[in-house]
């Protein structure tokens, strides 16, 4: 980052061109403009040199076929793991052999050469400029350590006198646990135990040995539950969490102080002055938004340009250019209220009466009904035995209901309005419709070709048939607006995919060089003594086979990451742990007490902040207004729609549509005369945290207001951002 | 709470004072204003009627005798459970007779009459007027209902229609769980092992049988996991966080209103004109400061009326006058900085060279070092098996050094300074060291009296010497400020205390109930069949009778508390849920899925909201400044004294000590002028989360604001707590 501050020195030296630069510079100047516009505009912060050359590879480099071209290198590079030696899918011997001349000798140098640099290979994705998402948590991660360390410190010394006082208190009783081994004689061990108690992973086995034995030592055990699991994990999760909102709102206003110092930075490039203040032209300033949107429409551009150039005088000036970015974010969409095609195709028969009570019908709160009453009873034939054939006939009477509320559907509303982009639950129907009937006709169609059943088709179609009920929740107001807010979040907890991915590759990779082969698995009905045990003596009367954990095992990447996730839920941990410490030594316990750490007290913990973060910023929006300066002028001007006003069905419906019906015709009304391109504003629920935040911090830097420098606002700390008097509203 | 309007609104009634009152109606006046004023103190709102002989049943019933016996009672009740029918203590027969007779006559009538009133017991403790905070906390648990029933029944649903999905797929397929029972054939079976995959329980034994079936299987499982064990659950979490968060600032707003209230209340009873305003005059001022405080000196009553009466008129204005129950919540200490009893006593021998540089070294930061390397000795030869008499021996040693350093320390400081009120490891240190050597020389009188150790006192003696260990963190400063914080949420992780037990105690009746001497404990070494299934043929071949878990039984009150820390604790309480269902009905898995409900989602819930909120008010405040109009008031005045200064050792050594050391002589210096009454300020970091967010808001609130009217104060919701406008500080 500190490469953005010289590039934007390296600028600063031109000398800035005073009158009619020469035409070959000016267009150098329009591409570097339109650069910082498009990195504000998407949030970009690359550093990149100046020089056209440079302006020129960043263009190719932010090309989309170049983020494809790195995105398909990273699935390749991860995806290596699925090939190589421990392999779920093996390659041919001749693809192979070129990688084992390199390992083979290698080997033969250093006996045991293990190949470390495949446990860094998810750094590609890390590194990438953008998975900031990921970066960002990876950071608010590094920043936490200090503070998590002394916590954890203290943790770690609280088990330790807890061992040391288990050993004394019980090691010398002679005690034994359910298996028959002597119970807490070895420091270690306690220590272990203990810290498996902290997970709850061994409660109440562990303590049971005790308390038989008298019932008061039930209290030590109660105290350090209460110490170590509850306190110290709840001191854990506010640390974390209490790290991850300061670094959060942080980044939020480094964000949008270095947004607007590049609109700036391009402002200074093109500017010119007419009478007392600089400006830039409205040819140049149309030049430059056809370089950074090159399918822009004319009437799009004209649109954008009423925003900017308000009183129509030829030049934007300095507080309207800085505006540029986000103006090119706000979706724009042409709205003419479109009839339904059968009107137009027969419009006698779709206006007849007939044709009308149908729509009304379809239209009428009552067909919801009972539709929904349809599904429950859907739902009560799916609990039944399929066995019976009658039930199996239902099935396709469901199915033929369902195509029919759709086609009705289909036929009342305007096709495109009813595909609309957001329409989720119209696309989810009608998808899981389709694939249902696509997957019950194959099914059948093989059933009566060659007698017998595809397991895998009839597992598709029953899962297909079950989501199906799914709809109910729609029907009911108070679980939409839950389901709206955890559908929001859906792309932020991908980002926390992309993490959880590269910490657990790096823990898969270590695992299969460490465990590879030492557990096999063999088929449940195998009872030969060597099943049993998982292919290794070692694991003879151990929980781990007791418990039939063969298939967990790190022999490939698939069952790696399925061990990981088991362990990420943590029960059973120490059975894992014990049985892959059997096989190899005791420090492999470190292992899994290190994948712990990071995963459960970390990344689990940040996940929860996060979820926390986004319904506080949901409830907190719940019942204020959040508007920017933009949109404020938007809709001062009237060209502005909201989101809200195409969401309730009041834009999507056939504006000709006569008949009542409960979709509000007042707007509808209102809306007629509406024609040509308008801007659609984004309502608050279909924003992501990040962007709420960045848009309430942006809400409250006034429009002239330049921000600190560049350096200050690299150098932005999180220990800034408490105000130094808290209020009583923002300190709980 | 009603009944506070009500009372005051009977008070409006009477007639103000106008001029001379008769001298009886004055005391009564004053003993009203008194019992105002009080409760103000204490931020007790009880509703009280006016009439003389109302007002004097409140003072008695706010007398500390009548605080103690109404605890005794309560005592009493609550442990009556103790000796009733499944008794840990039975009582003799004739005590029980009674009792028996009232439970006998009424079996007579109604066959089976079970003694439900048993559970309301703990309503008592919920009812009483100084449990406030644990009422706060039901009342929050009752205004979050409406708002997680909506996301419980969501939750519900997904485990229904995840249920329906699993009974579908693997039903047929003839699968076996470990046990070698029928895997995922029963729905209610399905729902209720998802269910406890939901709580990490059973993972990752319920996946085995699938995943070892078909590995594709698995991801069913991490689907489910993630959406109901790690999304549901933050959102319960985010929900109960976000109204706890509500309802705490509510509750705190309304205090601070109800205590500014009852001071006007209080200030029109006594008020009287003079000039164009209404004032207290200061014979009555005193008069009331001596009611509410009747123990208190003169000097610290010039003290408070040299704050509340700054021009020294003679009067006390509103506003001053409104101050007076903060002021009375000031400690006030005495600094008169004394020399060392021994200086005293023999000052030639104290001053001698030798004495001096005996207290030099003390001082040194060398001193400490050295005991911190002796404890980590020690904590080695702790580790070391006790049987060697050399070891034995060494202990000695240590103890002696141990109260050699007590002794030091308290030559070198002043003694009533080294114990003083909040020197808290000071205590800790000595207390320890005491009650080990008093352990010690027991168990050794014992040992060589009748030749054999007793248990309980050498148990005792090495949880002291480990205890002792300790000591090494406050070393520490890192560590310090974490275990301050700790230290100081205590106080209010005893009223969860009260909250738990209330819960607890409901939880248990109930389980006495209906598993009362369904499940038997037998000594460990007992191996007969019928101990082995715990004295229940029903739980032959059950995990319950496996894992031993006869002891975790209902058959008294202390065991049921166990079981239901076990509960708590969540992991493997589907074992002993699916235990008890055995010797009773499947239907009692119920009582343990609604513990679960309440005591998980529910109370440790808003436990770790707690936690949060403490460490983020901390957090919050740890870089500024807040102070009450009453705490600058003091500062100016120079009459006020911060607790840090009374901390850092820097009033807590002889003054009149000659050397440097490293106790910041400048501090004492300026304080060598002190003499006499002042008021202690006490320090950010000891005052709870409720306090400190008391304070913020009263420092809010401008000095002349009377605030809303009473009835709109009562009435006030949580949902008017967020602002209309959250900025970007606030929101996140």
């Amino acid at each position: 980052m500190p490469g953005a501050g010289r590039a934007a020195g390296v600028r600063r030296l031109h000398p800035q061109p005073s009158e009619e630069p020469p035409a070959q510079e000016e267009d150098q100047d329009l591409l570097l403009a339109a650069a910082y516009v498009s990195d504000a505009q998407y949030n970009r912060n690359v550093p990149f040199e100046t020089s056209p050359r440079a302006i020129r590879l960043y263009y190719f480099y932010n090309h989309w076929t170049m983020q494809v071209a790195i995105y398909f290198f990273i699935c390749v590079d991860l995806s290596l793991a699925l090939f190589e030696e421990p392999a779920l899918f093996p390659l041919p011997f001749l693809l192979t052999l070129f990688d084992l001349i390199i390992y083979g000798s290698l080997e033969a140098v250093n006996i045991h050469s293990i190949r470390w640099s495949r446990a860094l290979r998810p750094v590609f994705l890390i590194n990438f400029p953008e998975s900031r998402q990921i970066r960002r948590t990876f950071r608010s991660i590094r920043n936490t350590l200090p503070d998590i360390l002394y916590v954890f410190l203290l943790f770690v010394f609280s088990v330790l006198i807890f061992s040391l006082m288990a050993l004394k208190l019980f090691g010398d009783r002679g005690l034994q646990t359910v298996e028959g081994l002597p119970y807490f004689t070895n420091i270690l061990d306690i220590a272990f135990e203990l810290y498996v108690l902290v997970t709850t992973a061994n409660s109440p086995d562990v303590m049971m040995p005790a308390y038989n034995f008298n019932w008061w030592y039930s209290l030590y055990f109660i105290t350090y539950i209460i110490i170590n699991t509850y306190i110290f994990m709840s001191v854990f999760l506010a640390v974390v969490y209490n790290n991850y909102r300061k670094h959060l709102k942080n980044e939020i206003r480094k964000l949008a102080y270095l947004k607007r110092h590049k609109m700036i930075e391009a402002f200074n490039i093109l500017k010119v002055k007419v009478g007392t203040e600089f400006v830039v032209t409205e040819a140049r300033w149309k030049q430059l938004a056809r370089i950074v949107m090159p399918h822009i429409s004319g009437p799009h551009l004209e649109l954008l340009l009423r925003i900017s150039d308000e009183g129509q005088k030829g030049h934007v000036d300095k507080m309207n250019f800085i505006r540029l970015a986000d103006l090119l974010n706000i979706q724009v969409v042409t709205i003419n209220i479109k009839r339904h095609p059968l009107e137009d195709w027969m419009p006698r028969v779709y206006q007849s009466s007939a044709s009308l009570l149908v729509q009304r019908m379809v239209r009428h709160r009552i067909f919801v009904w009972v539709y929904d009453v349809i599904i429950l009873i859907n739902a009560i034939f799916i609990a039944l035995d399929e066995k019976n054939p009658f039930i199996s006939y239902a099935e396709w009477l469901f199915l033929s209901l369902y195509i029919i509320e759709i086609l009705l559907k289909l036929y009342t509303y305007e096709p495109r309005a009813y595909f609309g982009r957001k329409q989720f639950w119209n696309w989810f129907d009608t998808l899981i419709i389709i694939a249902a009937l696509v997957a019950t006709v194959a099914n059948t169609t093989i059933q009566s070709a060659r007698k017998y059943n595809s397991q895998q088709i009839l597992d598709i179609v029953l899962i297909l048939r079950i989501l199906r009920l799914l709809r109910i929740i729609v029907s009911i107001q108070r679980f939409r607006l839950i389901v709206t807010t955890l559908i929001n979040i859906g792309p932020t907890i991908l980002t926390f995919g992309g993490l959880v991915l590269v910490v657990y590759y790096v823990f898969a990779i270590i695992g299969m060089e460490a465990f590879h082969g030492k557990v096999q698995f063999f088929d449940p009905n195998f009872t030969t003594p060597n099943a049993l045990v998982c292919g290794n003596p070692g694991l003879k009367d151990s929980a781990f086979a007791r418990d039939r954990y063969c298939k967990n095992n790190f022999n490939d990447l698939a069952s790696s990451f399925i061990v990981l996730m088991e362990l990420t839920v943590v029960n059973q941990w120490h059975v894992l742990a014990g049985g892959f410490a059997l096989v190899t030594h005791q420090a492999a316990k470190l292992y899994f007490i290190g994948f712990h750490v990071v995963v459960v007290i970390l990344i689990v913990n940040i996940f929860i902040a996060f979820i926390l973060e986004a319904f506080f910023v949901a409830y907190s929006l719940e019942k204020s207004e959040v508007e920017t300066a933009i949109e404020k002028k938007i809709q001062e001007l009237g060209v502005g729609i909201q989101e809200e006003e195409m969401q309730d069905g009041k834009l999507v419906d056939n504006m000709d549509a006569k008949d009542g019906g409960f979709s509000g015709d007042d707007g509808d009304n209102k809306r007629k005369a509406l024609k040509g391109l308008y801007f659609r504003i984004a309502s608050k629920k279909y924003r992501t945290v990040d962007a709420l935040l960045q848009q309430m911090f942006e809400s409250e830097i006034a429009p002239e207001d330049e921000g600190p420098s560049l350096d200050e606002i690299l150098n932005f700390s999180a220990g800034d951002v408490y105000p130094k008097n808290p209020n009583f509203e923002n300190s709980a």
